[in-house]
């Protein structure tokens, strides 16, 4: 079944207005037609809705029947990743939002090789936020990936106080090290902001302002800076989500 | 340090003898002298090596040093993966060998989309065991990730016997199953091989064939096809490389 994401301020139940893209994709992709079914979340709580009418800008859906889904991991992380190019983090904010991260913010750091360009980094970031709209609809999950326009790295260091814990992808911490999974595990920490260097990795100017964070290994291989959100995201889904 | 594999028969300790695309590497690319130290692993030793001569065809090393790393999974996981596009194969290796496992077998399935031609496949497969090769030596692995020859779907169920025991990811299993969790914490098997799906699924009549393999889920959401063997990948590392 069609998945669609709406604004709350769209739900007036029993009824659910779609316009803009959406109405367009029902009407013009899908070629869906009155008494079709659609899955529609507002990132709070999700239906199954009837077309009941389509006019030229609006579709109006009926709630169904409301559902009641666990489709969202039990911690919320936001993956802070060091600047990449565009394709990289295009890969990197599908794949995590397929595996259940809620945010993904882009830091330009000592060792990024890709320069900030103040007048894209808007057009560019509402690029990545479409990308991470769909990969939410695939992967049917109730919450959207919210993609952050880039930061700097002091700019990162300052949101620290929102978040329960701050961890950073070591490459030098033995790989025995216990601090992921006790962290994961416990649940203590519900807001958790995971920091994944560039490519070249984090400078040690930058470790060294890391003091209030927690170093985490993520094993004896070297990652690559794309393949190191996806470690993480599945590492925890693993052990939060999985049957023991 | 770069890193190198040799076959076995390059080794005649305390010399080990590179020649091919490798000694290219070292006198064209890397522009190395008598010397310099790199790193070399015939896949079950590694050594720090110093350069002794650098010939025409041929740079002979001498060991310095032995080296006790761990940085292979303790299991031997191999992935089947219904047959994707080059590009999603290249993408999936390249992550893959990263995480660890030690082979990929492309599949045949009802559902894949993608055609096999019989005459490509041999050079696809040299391609992509390159690249395997370059990933193995850039996340410093002693061992080869290795590339298999597609085969279909009935070919890899006459592999069943070569393994310790047989997976595949179900997407309509319980995602609080516990079997995937059970399997990798207990390692009693030693050899498995784990069956990934192309984009459509695995088809009903194939699964029908699958009464001796163990389905398992990787949590509540839908993974695309090439984020799923990442998933299981970064799972089995995080529950056994990990401290606990």
């Amino acid at each position: 079944m069609q998945r669609y994401f709406v604004e709350k301020s769209s739900v007036i139940l029993p009824n659910i207005y779609i316009t803009g893209d959406d109405c367009h994709h029902i009407k013009n992709v899908m070629r869906m037609n009155i008494g079709d079914k659609v899955y529609v979340s507002d990132q709070d709580n999700s239906w199954i809705a009837i077309i009941e009418s389509i006019d030229l800008n609006q579709v109006v859906l009926k709630v169904e029947k409301e559902l009641d889904e666990q489709k969202e991991l039990p911690l919320n992380i936001t993956i802070a990743h060091g600047l990449v190019s565009r394709e990289k983090k295009e890969e990197t904010i599908q794949k995590i939002t397929q595996l259940g991260a809620v945010s993904y913010i882009p830091v330009l750091m000592k060792k990024s090789v890709v320069k900030l360009v103040k007048e894209k980094e808007q057009k560019q970031t509402e690029r990545l936020q479409k990308i991470a709209k769909e990969a939410s609809e695939q992967s049917h999950r109730t919450k959207l990936l919210n993609v952050e326009l880039p930061i700097t790295f002091n700019e990162l260091l300052k949101l620290e106080k929102n978040y329960d814990i701050c961890l950073y992808a070591s490459t030098v911490l033995d790989p025995k090290d216990q601090s992921f999974k006790k962290i994961i595990k416990e649940q203590k920490y519900k807001n958790i902001l995971i920091l994944v260097g560039p490519e070249a990795g984090i400078d040690e100017s930058e470790i060294s302002k890391l003091s209030n964070w927690t170093a985490i290994t993520l094993g004896p291989r070297i990652l690559r800076t794309e393949v190191a959100p996806l470690y993480i995201m599945s590492a925890i889904s693993y052990e939060l989500e999985l049957g023991e």
